[in-house]
Formats: C-alpha cells, structure tokens, sequence
C-alpha cells in the first residue's frame, strides 16, 4: 500500500553509528515552509535535555525541521547534555544550507539515559540525513525505521480528510516498547499534517488526542525522561486555518489515528503476548477512571495472570481497590472477554475453563471493570508481564 | 535455639484440609486470660470479610483468641463470607468450651480470592486445633507455620526486655512473599506479648511500628484484601500498664522486631534473587520521601536491573522523577552499594564493572537517594524481579 504523505515535507533516516548495531538512529524531518508546531512532554520531574529545549519553543509558528536520534537519550547529562541538544539544532540549520535558523528546529532522542551524545557520530549523521532528504515514501518509511529502539516493528499511521472538496493528510510515526506510562513513558511521536492551524489550534488539539490516546497507554508504568509528541501543521493543502466544523472532523480523525499507533507500543510491549485493553466504568470523575484504569493496568499480578490465561478476577478487583479512588464496592462488577466473573461486589459461577481458553487463543483481552454509578469512564491499553520481558530487562545494559 | 515465649498464651497448627497440598492451614492462638488487642489493617477498599470484623472489634481488652486460616481468603465472598468469618469465631468459643464468648474471637484469613470458605474443614480443623493447644515451643511453630501460603519458609521473631527486674517478653509470627505493597499486602502478622498496656497504648504503639516496619515494604506494590497485624498484650509479666519510660523501651523492641519481620517478606518475595534497601533522603516531607521510595521500589525497570545487576542509575532516578513529589533536580544524588552514581544532578564517572560485580555478589543492594535539601527521610524494602516470579504468578491459578 502507498502511503499518503502531507505535501511540503521531506524526510530521511540514516545510520550514524550512534547504535552499536549499526541500525539507522538519526532521524531528520523539514517542512519546506514554516510550520506551526506544537507538542506535549513527559510529566516526569527528571527531563531530558531536548524536553528542556522543545518546551520553550513550543507552540510556535515558524518550524522548519525536527531531528531525532535513536540509541541515546540525552537524558541525566547535565549542561553538556543541553548544549549537545542546541548544537544539534545548530547542525541541522547548517547541514539544510542555512535556510532557516536553529531556533526553527526542534529536537528529540530516546534510548540509554546518562550517557553524552557521541557529536562527532552526530554531526557525521545530520550532514548525512540533510544530504538524503526526499519527500517519497521510502524517505519517510526510513525516517519512520530511525526513531525505533527496542520497538518490534514500525509504527506508522496515515489518514486523510477530505473538508469539502479541500483535502488535507496526516501522517504520524511513534516509537515506543518499554518504560510506558501514562503520560507517554519513553514514547516519541511526530504526526505531520498539511493542514493550516493556528499555533493554539495545534497545541489544544494535540493535547486533546494525547489524552485520549498516549496518555491511556502503559508497558510497566515507568513514566520515562524522554517523551515527547509533536503535531507540525505547514498549512500546504491552501486555504486557511480551519474552521470550528474542520477542526470537529480533524480532531476526531487525529484521535483515531493515535489511539491506533498508541495502542501498537503495548502490543509490541517488551516481551508482550497480549495487549489489553481495560475499560473503566462507572467512575465519580474521569480523573478517578484513570487512575483506576492505569493501577490495575499496573499490576503485575493482574499482568501475569494474563500471561497465564488466568481469568483471576480477584487480582482486578483488589487492584481496583487500591487506586486510591472511592469505588463502590456494592456496583464493583467485572467481564473479561465478556465472561461476566464478578457482579455488584458478589462473585458469580463461570466458566473457567472456557474463559481461560478465551484469554489464551487471543492476542487481545479485554477487561471491563465497573466501580460505581457514576458517568465517568477511561480506556487504557497495556501488556501482559512474561519471563521474556525481565530477562529482556535484566540484560539490557547501561 | 528456644524461644522466649510469653506467659499465658497457648497455640496450635495443624492441617485441616484447605490446602490441597495437605500442609498445616488452621493456627489457633488462646490467651490464658483477656489480653488487650489491637489490629492494623489494609487499606485496599475491597477488604475481606475477616477484616471488617477485625476493624470492628479492634482495640478491645477482653479478646481470648486469634484464628488463622491459611488457603482460602474470605474474600470477595458477599455476605456468605461475612457469616463464614463470624462462625469461625463461633466454632472457636465452642472448641475452647464456652471459656469465652465468640466477640473476644479475632480472625485472619489468607489465600486466593473470591472462594467461599469449605466450612465443613474449617470445623474440623479448628475443633482439631483446640484440642492440639499447647504453650511449648513446637506449638508456637506450629501455629506460625499454619498460616503461611506461598513463603519459602516460617517468619517468626521474639525478644526479651528487662524493665529493671520485671521482664515482658515479645513474639511474633507473620506471613507474605507476594501481593506485597505499601500499607501491608497480603501480609498477615500476630504480635503477642505478656506486658500490660491499655488499649490506647497497644494500638498507639501497634501502628507506629507498622509505619517503620510493614508499611515499608513492597514485592510488587499490589496492596492486598487481607492485610491484619495484630497485637496482643495479656499482661501475664505482672505489674501495671506500661509507664511511659517503659513504653519508649516497648515501642523501640517492638519496632525492631516488626523491621527485623517485614524485611524477610521482601527477602522471601516470589521469585526473589535480591533483597533491594532503598533509603531517601533530603525530602520535603516524610510522605514524600515514603512516595519516593515506594516508586522507585515498585518500578519494574529498576527490579529487572537489580536482578541483572546492571547499575541502571538511569531508571532508578527516572523513577524519582516520576513519584509526584516535588524533587530537587539538582540535590538529586544516588549511591547503590556505596558507588556513587549520580551526583547533584550530574552523571559521573564509575567503576561500572565493580558496581555491577557488588550487586550480583550479595544479596541485599543498599540503595541511597537524596532528592533535594528537605530533612524528611523514608526506608523501604523491596525485591527485585524475576522470570521465575513472572512463571510462579502465571501459573498460580485461582
């Protein structure tokens, strides 16, 4: 399948040597007019040092390129670690020919915290990235395969919307496997659209499908340093920015596409065999609904009994109880793959045998946990907990 | 080595069947005389039925007798589980001879959830442990061995306090290896002592010891349904409740044993390879500083590196990072084993290979976290993650 890509970008992917696999790790994206940008970061405390710099150039109207390295997060690395991401903006306006200036770019990494940038592997990488850049889709799909780093596959997404006779498209590309927590845990994304948006338009819409998306996914809850999403709208489709109705379609067409590439980073959790998805209901507040969600997705025993096939009703229902959240244990009911286990805070006969068949023979559970009355609800997705993933874990060195 | 018991109690384990293996799964303790009682409880919203009547029978200055039952939960049980746990305490004042009535009865229940009690063999057992009491030491770990479920092996401490001439004596018997988080998972925990204390004292002195002790440690963070650690006082040494001089003497006994306890539930954790101390410093406050260490403890990337003895300091600050306290980046500071990994916000150089040998070669890993300037400070025990944690969990079936 052909992938339709916004007008006025080009991309490219290359190997710097940054990845002792000798994997492609320097990603370069340029918009070839200035694009509004804007993004939403982790909420950890402890932030890496190109969070730093793109938090203070976000939302802005002008951007021109965003550079990614894989393999290295820049992360813990002090004041040498804000300079190397500066320089690498600095390196990026150099290798493009100075056509725009480093403030117009805007800077990501992922991989090992408190390690320096090799510079010297970086600038060969840059100057190589500039010189590849292309706007087909095998540039794109290279760029797509740059920002990986324990991720299983690719995770790319593209839609189109057509406003009436003026169409416009998004594409998007994430990264993500492990460290995921709500509010996005080492988790890259930079969704690219020919769209005209305002600088407020953008932020308030990506942070909108963020909530609904990356901000309702998790591998083991460790929310990381690194995470950054960005939404570059250049405005190449023409026209003007979009109107309240336009902005309805896009909006709903934004949410759908991240809910599809979030959900690919717990499927392709470390070591995952399944993705589950756990729908909160009944919740006093959406906040609570969240916090419930996310804890009982948390679980480690609640992940392990998945990975069993283990339609353990009671690890879901004590993780419930211990959110922190006022539930109502006499509404607290529970269905996992439809498998009515638990109902109005009694447990019930089921049939164990066929409800652990059901978890075993497929990819994706699903678990629907009612805490009350109330009218606030979430959907999280997570991934089960396997030998494969601590080994994974215990090995992968600093 | 004997055991220090005190006077006055008698004590009883013997196996009635619950347990499918044909271990010991029924523990009576009887107490000569009315004893003041004091409990601690979990603070999981979904409680077993065991531990709503404990909470509503605690403190109290006339209990006679503690029923333990190991295999079975109560919990997630309805109102059938509430007339089970108020039975048990029937069946005991009839098997003790209508010596005393069932409300002077306490009882615990640990094991899988959502199983209604087989009644029948709680009758038999417990009318086979009455007639099993004794005070000698083989009762006492009889008793202590009843109420265990998935431990490696028996958690009993006991010590002896001089309070000049008059010597009180001090047992304890406790359980747990998973479903261990803050606020007492899964952990069962008897203290009995022949001093004399109201009941104002017992419970005063009861949770300040909990809150050093097991409310400190964590296996993976699931807070349980059952949690109870209960403290029994007969005064059966002699003399008049404890002054307030011999209280400090008590509480500093009573602290150290319950620390000395809770550390070897960690230490025994499913799976467990590493017993990980984590102690933070420099906080704001001290439930800051229990946020900080409870995160880090609960943080799958930080247990996986443990177990690989990778000096990760990356993910051991990250997860700082993320506990929702306010830290101070640049106090922010980490030893592990006494390396010094990170310091005042900056990466610094390391004998990798000697950190990674001191972790893998023993097994407690001490780690050292300052998080800011703050005088508050916590302790927490944990354990690290293994495969053979995630095997054990997987196929621990309900």
């Amino acid at each position: 399948m052909s992938i339709p890509l916004p007008s006025g970008f080009r991309f490219a992917g290359i190997a710097s040597g940054i990845k002792a696999s000798g994997k492609r790790d320097i990603s370069l994206i340029v918009s070839d007019t200035p694009a509004t940008a804007a993004g939403v970061y982790t909420q950890n405390l402890v932030v890496a040092a190109p969070v730093v710099l793109c938090r203070s150039r976000t939302p802005r109207s002008d951007v021109r390129a965003v550079i990614v390295n894989s393999g290295n997060a820049n992360a813990c690395t002090g004041e040498k670690g804000a300079q190397d991401a500066l320089q690498m903006c600095s390196l990026v306006a150099e290798a493009c020919g100075n056509d725009f200036t480093q403030e117009q770019v805007l800077v990501m990494s992922t991989g090992v915290i408190g390690r320096t940038l090799p510079m010297p592997k970086v600038q060969f990488g840059i100057q190589q990235a500039a010189s590849a850049l292309g706007s087909d889709e095998s540039c794109f799909l290279n760029a797509a395969d740059a920002i990986l780093t324990t991720d299983a596959g690719r995770k790319i997404s593209s839609t189109e919307i057509d406003l009436g006779g003026r169409v416009i498209r998004l594409v998007a590309m994430a990264k993500g496997a492990g460290m995921i927590g709500p509010n996005m845990a080492t988790m890259l994304c930079c969704v690219l659209t020919d769209a005209a948006l305002t600088s407020e338009q953008a932020h308030r819409l990506l942070q909108q499908a963020a909530d609904m998306s990356f901000n309702n996914i998790s591998v083991e809850g460790h929310t990381s340093t690194n995470d950054t999403m960005l939404l570059l709208a250049n405005g190449q489709s023409g026209g003007p920015a979009l109107s309240q109705q336009e902005e309805a379609a896009f909006l709903d067409q934004l949410t759908n596409m991240t809910i599809e590439l979030a959900k690919q980073i717990p499927s392709d959790g470390e070591g995952a065999t399944h993705l589950i998805e756990i729908q909160v209901t009944g919740a006093q507040s959406e906040q609570g609904a969240r916090k419930i969600a996310s804890t009982v997705a948390n679980s480690n025993l609640v992940k392990t009994a998945i990975h069993g096939a283990d339609p353990n009703w009671g690890r879901i229902v004590s993780a419930a109880g211990y959110a922190g959240v006022e539930i109502s244990t006499a509404h607290l009911s529970l269905r996992v793959n439809g498998f009515q286990l638990f109902s109005n805070g009694e447990p019930i006969d089921f049939d164990a045998k066929a409800a652990s068949n059901s978890i075993r023979d497929n990819r994706e559970t699903l678990i629907e946990l009612q805490v009350g009355a109330g009218l606030a609800k979430c959907t999280h997705w997570t991934s089960d907990l396997t030998a494969e993933y601590v080994r994974f874990n215990s090995e992968y060195t600093t």
